[in-house]
């Protein structure tokens, strides 16, 4: 059996929203008891992480090493007609990936004390993003 | 129920390779309806991403951060028995990962309206490439 | 139908633990056919790698890159109550992976020949580890 629902998201620009309460309850509603949960991001420009979820300054430390490591306005890229941020957005979704499955397990969704599902926005603009979510059984 | 195929792909030596309709096709014919396709290449110097599907300049950009995130030849490197580009491929498969899941819905493969599914070559010379694609409801 | 097992393991501190037979056992024993084979390791400091298993080299050279490109002890990095290693582990942790999907063909685990499946500890004190097997068709 294969549950399916859309999450809508609206980002503020770049940076990480917590979505882990989101996919528990659509887990909690689709009745599966043992199985997988699967989410993806339909952009190439923002990406789902698993991160520690306790101090705020460690996604503020991911997003110091990103920074760094893809660098905005980088002379490596030519992909430049969207911005400076929009290769780096790219590479970054690579690196950070679109896809993450879970699993689900009497009933309810799978994480570790520390972790916290994140859609993260790579663009420093705002974006409506879409994030399909399976639940299978 | 699982179906399951082999893709067999031959590269042209490092680079990308557009597998995005034989993968959809292969969902098609599967006839599953709501449910998951994972793909997944059975090696460690090749990788399987989506990236961006609309101006193949933003693929010559990712080579080129790659190429200066894991360079050939680098000396961090002493696993070189099979040439300088070898330790280089297996961190960048590491890095953009050997499996890949993307939903099913509704009897098609979900994809963004810019996402691509590439094989990515990372050796230099060509290689004979195999991808199995599981699709699952 | 879903079966699902934990599998615990003790690491030495930073470095790869090959658990490719532990898992593999576990396909076998499940009785499943075709489908797939999903991980998870249920911490921020730990992921699941897929690398070439028969040089350990390699294993090493992958340290390297790592040490060099997210270094312990970063000036970028604040977060630093548990130790100059805590905040590079988690960003490992992001770069390689918490979760790795495999699939399952005549009853056993696909692998490559020269692919094994690794628990990468990531900081550099002894830990222990849950890894959720889930295996569904």
């Amino acid at each position: 059996m294969a549950y399916q629902q859309v999450v809508e998201i609206t980002s503020n620009g770049r940076g990480t929203i917590n979505i882990s309460r989101d996919i528990a309850f659509l887990v909690d509603g689709s009745g599966i008891q043992t199985g997988l949960c699967h989410l993806f991001v339909k952009h190439t420009s923002a990406s789902l992480i698993l991160c520690e979820n306790a101090d705020p300054q460690v996604r503020r430390d991911l997003e110091a090493f990103l920074t760094e490591t893809v660098p905005d306005g980088s002379p490596l890229f030519h992909h430049t007609a969207e911005g400076p941020d929009d290769m780096p957005a790219h590479v970054r979704s690579i690196l950070t990936n679109m896809d993450l499955t879970l699993p689900v397990s009497q009933g309810r969704l799978v994480l570790g004390v520390w972790q916290g599902i994140y859609l993260y926005e790579h663009r420093t603009r705002p974006h409506h993003r879409q994030v399909i979510v399976t639940i299978i059984d």
